[in-house]
């Protein structure tokens, strides 16, 4: 099969700014294999044709933390300080859901991302074979960890589950998903279970996933504990020498980004603006980790806190948020957080071979982004656009792994009303009485 | 004529909290005159009906402060500080700015208010005829001013001008125009100029709108003039003994607070949260103006800066700065955000006689806003949805004073297509070579 996309303006994110050039874009099989001109006989031999004129073709955004079955509690307590989120809401509602609850929470979620433009998650949650599932049947790509923690009974299950993932669904959905090893953060995880969790990582030859930092409290918490900050408690446990994906990371100090820069981390900073500011957590100082040469992209976090997963709006919040902590107008860029809700994340996920930007050869995971709109004119500056007045509604088309999963902001693969439905009744039994 | 709608989950915003009620609404002309409970006559003789199962029927939002006609500018000069950006591009371009610019400029951005949800915009720019013009046009809500400021020649002519704009256009649009006086700033009024701003405003018994504290080099100028505070500036002049909009009002101390809470201030704060964000000006204290009694709106300033009109971005936002600022989720919650960006706007425009919420004796200002998507669901509190997770293009249909400018997306009044093409032509010739 093969699908040209014709008359685009193609944004490859190859370079340094975002500038489009109008070309063809051609898609055979899983990838991409012409970019800008396509041979006059690959047009004329093409299976299928978009015309994307006044569309703009980029590639799709990825998501570099998510807890996405969370969809299904999306907007049940809000405006509720972290502990009481959790103790009060969150874990009871979680307690009561169901496999199935948490393979159709993800399946929503997937519908919300691919109508919103993203093409690639990391997640990480529990009934982990639902969400691979959901993943494989969603047609999205997947970046699955098992999230481990310490506490209480289940802690061996765990770790169970966490190995079933790599040996069940790693490469699964034609080499759509990846899977990761997931502990869940550094006062979650003493260092006998992160050295464990270090291990099945170097087993299977994973990269890591982890929460960094995300409040104050946890930066205390882990100083009580151990008199190291959070950061230099993973350094002292060995996590830097591996490639790790940093969840948050909103509260650390110069010496704790020195520690990362000396360590010359592989992976990086996932950032998830939108959750930061919602739940009161802080801004994390995504300026000085570039400047410090750390790679960050961009998350949503689940969708039970942040409430959306639309990344054109963690692609405004992290620019605006740099902004005002600096004072200073200039500090990340449109190009920068378009960057790093692309390439810079599939950097971060491990997948900057696959994916992240638009060159012959990788994956075909493409949007196109119809620049047609009231809001959207005119157009001085298509990359500013882009970053700072479009939003996932704009989106018109998703393909990821060459195949076209919605068109004109219809999807082709699921039934989305179907779902909805099945969720509204799910969700109610879930609450009850919580 | 007469307007039936039906089966809709409505929001009066009349409450403390935002708590839908399944019911009816009827229109009739340009009045709301039924809302819940409609009689059963009255609906069999509807002139005309719309299903709105499944969606909120709500108050249209209330824009408090916008220079509308710069969306011709959106996005032509980005990530640049403020004195650059003006001084280096806006200037020069808004110098080419011709009255057919203003007119279309303007219009563009009613469409896109429309498309969004907005029923209502204050507005501060020049060319006012060709302003109003295109309120009249659109069939949006205006309470527009004529920017006022001291410096260069042009001054007595700015007075006319702001003058003649209470003359031709006060009421006009079947009364959908209102007219306020708008000195600029305390940077660009001094006393004198100022007092005689104050002189217009009671001669036509209007408030007044002006710019506020944006930046902290503002507080540093006017300290440096004057000896005092922005605020304390104003305050001695006389701005505060009558309805005075106060656009930003990013940098006030407790001292300031305390002078406005004293004046009981009628009128208000209209807050610009991405505005202030994405020019990195800081974070208004909104919770303590509220603590204090005063009334805080939303609005989006320009979009030559803000980028977008959405409303709905503002409504988030607003949250977000206020929780990170005070690192407490529990700041400014779903309701409240959702009252500012209504009923509390209109009350900073005076307008709360008219709009704002939905009662009978109102004016029909009215958006339905369609739960039926993924982002949008489960329903577990419609109130945490449309604050953190509607944006724009989920607003269904849009009425105001009484006639549907928008249905399924679809505008009934405008052309849109043709409008954004010639905005393309137009905004080219405006900035080439700048």
């Amino acid at each position: 099969m093969s699908l040209l996309i014709e008359n685009a303006r193609i944004v490859t994110m190859t370079g340094d700014t975002v500038t489009p050039v109008l070309g063809d874009l051609l898609i055979e099989g899983e990838l991409i294999t012409a970019v800008g001109e396509v041979p006059i006989e690959k047009k004329i031999q093409a299976d299928q044709v978009i015309d994307a004129t006044g569309m703009i073709a980029m590639p799709g955004l990825v998501n570099c933390h998510n807890h996405a079955a969370m969809s299904i509690l999306r907007g049940f307590s809000e405006d509720l300080r972290l502990m009481e989120w959790l103790s009060q809401k969150m874990w009871p509602a979680e307690a009561r859901m169901t496999a199935e609850d948490v393979y159709l929470g993800t399946l929503l979620s997937t519908v919300e991302m691919i109508k919103s433009g993203t093409t690639t998650f990391a997640d990480m949650y529990v009934f982990t074979d639902e969400v691979a599932r959901a993943v494989v049947d969603s047609g999205m790509r997947g970046v699955l960890t098992r999230g481990l923690i310490e506490m209480d009974e289940g802690r061996e299950e765990r770790f169970t589950e966490a190995r079933s993932l790599f040996e069940t669904w790693s490469g699964a959905g034609n080499g759509r998903i990846s899977v990761m090893v997931g502990p869940h953060g550094p006062h979650t995880c003493p260092p006998s279970y992160l050295k464990r969790a270090i291990a099945l990582a170097k087993e299977f030859d994973a990269p890591l996933h982890i929460h960094l930092a995300e409040t104050t409290e946890e930066v205390t918490l882990i100083k009580q504990e151990y008199g190291l900050t959070p950061t230099a408690y993973l350094q002292e446990v060995g996590l830097f020498d591996h490639h790790v994906v940093l969840a948050h990371s909103v509260h650390l100090s110069a010496a704790d980004i020195e520690i990362l820069r000396r360590a010359q981390l592989r992976g990086g900073i996932a950032h998830n603006p939108v959750s930061n500011l919602k739940l009161g957590c802080g801004i994390a100082p995504i300026v000085e980790y570039m400047q410090a040469g750390l790679t960050v992209g961009l998350g949503t976090d689940g969708p039970g806190s942040a409430t959306t997963l639309d990344l054109f709006e963690e692609i405004k919040a992290a620019a605006w948020m740099q902004k005002v902590r600096t004072f200073d107008p200039t500090a990340l860029n449109a190009s920068q957080v378009l960057q790093m809700a692309t390439r810079e994340g599939a950097k971060v996920l491990a997948l900057e071979d696959r994916i992240g930007t638009l060159e012959a050869g990788k994956r075909a995971d493409v949007i196109l982004v119809d620049l047609n709109a009231a809001h959207l004119r005119p157009h001085h500056d298509v990359s500013a656009l882009l970053a700072y007045s479009a939003n996932g509604a704009d989106v018109h088309t998703t393909i990821i792994n060459g195949e076209i999963l919605m068109r004109d902001r219809k999807l082709t693969k699921l039934d989305e009303q179907a779902l909805l439905t099945e969720i509204e009744t799910r969700a109610k039994r879930i609450v009850e009485g919580i």
